[in-house]
């Protein structure tokens, strides 16, 4: 594998073709009632506004190996392609054993002897395995060039029944009946409300995660909003004036746009689990992702509703239009003096990379609060409030806050401890995978990095050990603006694998410019929420012999 | 020890004189030019303003309590009050075995039966052990009443020899042979430049640390400078003014007052030392303390001089008035940004708990930057200047900055991380001390938890063993101020021994607002020059059988 990588690679580099190749990644433009059709996908590509410098250049290179890796293999009889197969035939077709069946449009591709060969990656082509190519290939815009279609079609194996596409029954008792349609990359942690990560392999892929496949963290039905007759009710400071903004009206103050990671306060919760049994959605590595937002500022508008920022503490309370069967919205605040200062950069956000939010991340408009937790950037956002006390909101009151490990269901106090707003350093290993098995020679270990505040990741330690010995990665080269660090650093490390190894036990662990680390272990931080899980994280592999 | 200390207060609680007892305990005054002097030792008192409830009242009743057990304890002769001791001779009876003296005045007692009496507790009776008692009544001035000097009578054994009293020899030609004389209880870590920390079981005793055992962090000799000509030079902006500002028109601008934490990097570096050795000061857990700082707020000075806040990235860069033999002078800096927020109360201080500020403490002005790491507090500061890149001074560029465990002195890059600003969450015991032994039923533990970056401390997690299970302390009840928590919070908790407990492994941890946490372990924060050290305070205790 990592030979055929290196002369792929090569061959590349010898190509004098290389010099034209745009040197980033399309993401398919999202409408805005559907995040994804896998039916009828959209072949429209909107160019990616995200600067994703030097770390897109391999992925790239890649892609275009995918090309010349299919010339280079045996072409298969055109005689199989009249053969008619149900979707339920195919679906059943995704290991090596049964053999690995995608379609493209209506028609099936059996592609078992070349997913070893793909240079995205086998990994990244059997998540299409037994379903369409669309939803990938919508992600990573380079494989939609004739001559990879040409090759593609060396491996047609038949055509998809026609009758098979029978539009899905929609259920109209069910609240969720009129949730989105989902990227089928996404693992699901909860259907109902939806709640869904993208796979490690992912995961930092991207600087900017791609929009279908943005972690989505939902606790009620998805509502439907009607863009025209959308209002988002801003209550008035005393003396100044209560505001109803259309979406025109909210375009109308000037625009902001900014690279933002959002994190769930339950992102790693899984590793909790292993300690002692939470409350909450098993959370792996992916309950975070990073967009580029653009939206107005909070501060603007709350200053055309006559706030100021004043000495005694206040708190702005959001309200979004999602909510449960009595009528309860989901609602949750922050602090006055964070939404009205400038440089916090807090938005009413209508854009996501370019596009009108998706409606599992909020359409029309969501907040987006830099540096906070997920769980304050209220999503389909109704209504804006400032008031003395923080929003009386479960989710604010009675959820979302740390405790110590020995506080339990009978013990625990939820007005003991603050509600979480800014969350500490953060990081994650993408690649290698659990259980994986990595080549001997020389490992890539890839991730993510992030800490709460506006605080930088200045460094980013990997430790093949265990946590013995330490190397340090190397950090993307985004831009990170002083206190303003919005965004996560992804990371990479190339190191040798000590001979005779059999196993690695391969560690990392960040630090801030605030010069916080994380936690060696996850025991000591165990809470009965599962919140907060930002111990080391460790994964252990098998050295190929 | 544990049952005379109830009957103590059983009795104190009985007293109806009780209601009348200041709930405050009394700080000596210090002077301008000397910070301590314990020959003759000032006996005005001044209130401390600082706020101190309920953690005060105990220690207040203790001091009571004192009066009461000297009552109790039977009467010395009188007759051994004429014989004549050099101050040599009593600096030998340090211990049970030599005997305890201690001198008051003129006067020689032998106080070694009473020093498990002592219901301040053994240890700090101890501290004063071969010396003068003044220093540290001037510390708790509880004593300082009339029937405590009575009760001290009976234990009264001499007269120190009045040929004794020889003024010091100054050696000019040591450029430290002017640095001020400093408090006896201080913990000295480095003579010259003079470093010193307060000892645990003081340290923790005060909310407000009494300036003359603050910590002290010199890198330099300290300069004796005249109030009346000195002059502060703050370099203009383009088309502002400089100014070159005299105490008196320091004074002029509006006077701020704030309670501030100050740490030095390199606290607990002595715990980094036992992994593996690191250049530095063997500070203990001592190098950090609190006062109440006033002062011109730095943002004022540096409007008048012209400075507006700015797109681009600035920093204040402070100079001292010490510097070493080649004419160079201690020097830091700090982003504009925080310099020029009045949100962020960076002072230009000229006093320290209500006096002016002692020498060591960088009289007459000195910098405190609130929330950051002590090495940018500027002390005897003569200069201010803003300028594109950060301070090009030693400590600035080529020290105070974090590494990873793998970067040894042959391969650190200095340029490669950023200078520490705001300081990680900490936190550390006090009592009990490493090695003690406790007494079986109860123990109580106490220390400090502080962070950086104006981030509150919202709970302190302690364990008896070793980490496995924690127990919540209870946190003092000082004001804590959102985004502005500047200063410590101590903290303590009561914990039964469990039953046949040998020994206890005692572990604290701290949890700031961001959700940070310290980290279990030295050995992967460790670096080559041993700051950040934030891991789990430890400490090993023997249990009375």
């Amino acid at each position: 594998m990592l030979l055929l990588h290196r002369a792929v690679v090569l061959r590349l580099q010898q190509a004098s073709r290389l010099k034209s190749i745009p040197s980033r990644i399309y993401i398919q433009a999202c409408s805005t009632n559907d995040s994804f059709r896998p039916q009828y996908p959209s072949l429209t590509f909107s160019g990616d506004n995200s600067s994703t410098r030097g770390w897109k250049v391999m992925g790239t290179l890649l892609g275009l190996g995918a090309v010349l890796a299919y010339q280079d293999h045996r072409c298969r009889a055109a005689q199989e392609s009249t053969r008619i197969y149900t979707k339920e035939e195919v679906s059943s077709h995704t290991s090596p054993e049964t053999g690995i069946w995608v379609t493209l449009g209506s028609e099936v591709f059996d592609v078992t002897e070349f997913v070893d060969l793909h240079p995205g990656g086998p990994s990244k082509l059997m998540l299409a395995a037994g379903g369409p190519l669309e939803p990938f290939w919508a992600l990573y815009a380079v494989h939609n060039q004739s001559h990879v279609r040409e090759l593609l079609a060396q491996y047609k194996i038949g055509e998809l029944n026609p009758e098979d596409k029978v539009a899905p029954t929609v259920e109209t008792s069910d609240p969720y009946a009129d949730d989105p349609v989902r990227h089928p990359a996404l693992k699901v942690n909860s259907q109902r409300p939806f709640n869904a990560e993208p796979p490690p392999e992912l995961l930092t892929e991207n600087y900017i995660t791609p929009n279908p496949i943005f972690f989505t963290r939902n606790h009620l039905p998805v509502p439907n909003l009607d863009p025209d007759t959308y209002r988002l009710h801003i209550v008035g400071a005393p003396g100044g004036q209560s505001l109803s903004l259309s979406l025109d009206d909210l375009h109308n103050f000037p625009k902001y746009e900014i690279t933002v990671t959002l994190q769930c306060a339950g992102n790693r919760r899984s590793e909790m689990t292993q300690v002692k049994e939470v409350k909450g959605l098993e959370w792996r590595t992916g309950a975070i992702s990073t967009a580029r937002w653009a939206g107005a500022r909070l501060c603007d508008v709350l200053a055309q509703a006559g706030y100021q920022l004043c000495e005694t503490e206040a708190h702005v309370c959001f309200e979004g239009l999602d909510s449960d069967p009595t009528g309860t919205a989901y609602g949750a605040s922050i602090p006055l003096a964070r939404a009205m200062d400038p440089e916090a950069e807090v938005l009413l956000a209508y854009e996501m990379n370019g596009q009108p939010l998706p409606r599992d991340h909020g359409f029309p408009v969501r907040v987006v609060v830099p540096g906070v937790v997920g769980a304050r950037h209220v999503k389909w956002l109704g209504r804006v409030s400032v008031q003395p006390e923080e929003s009386y909101s479960h989710w604010q009151r009675r959820d979302y806050k740390g405790f110590s490990p020995s506080v339990d269901w009978d013990t625990v106090d939820f007005d003991s401890a603050p509600s979480i707003q800014e969350l500490p350093v953060q990081s994650a290993i993408t690649e290698p995978r659990d259980g994986e098995t990595v080549e001997s020679g020389e490992v890539t270990i890839k991730g993510y990095a992030w800490s709460g505040g506006g605080r930088a990741v200045i460094r980013v330690d990997v430790s093949l050990d265990g946590g013995l010995t330490w190397q340090v990665a190397k950090l993307d080269e985004e831009e990170q603006r002083p206190r303003k660090a919005w965004a996560w650093r992804l990371w990479q490390l190339q190191a040798p694998v000590p001979a005779g190894q059999k196993e690695l036990n391969i560690v990392c662990k960040a630090v801030d410019d605030g010069y916080n680390v994380q936690p060696d272990t996850v025991a000591p931080i165990w809470n009965l929420r599962g919140v907060l899980s930002n111990a080391w994280h460790r994964v252990h592999v098998f050295v190929a012999p």
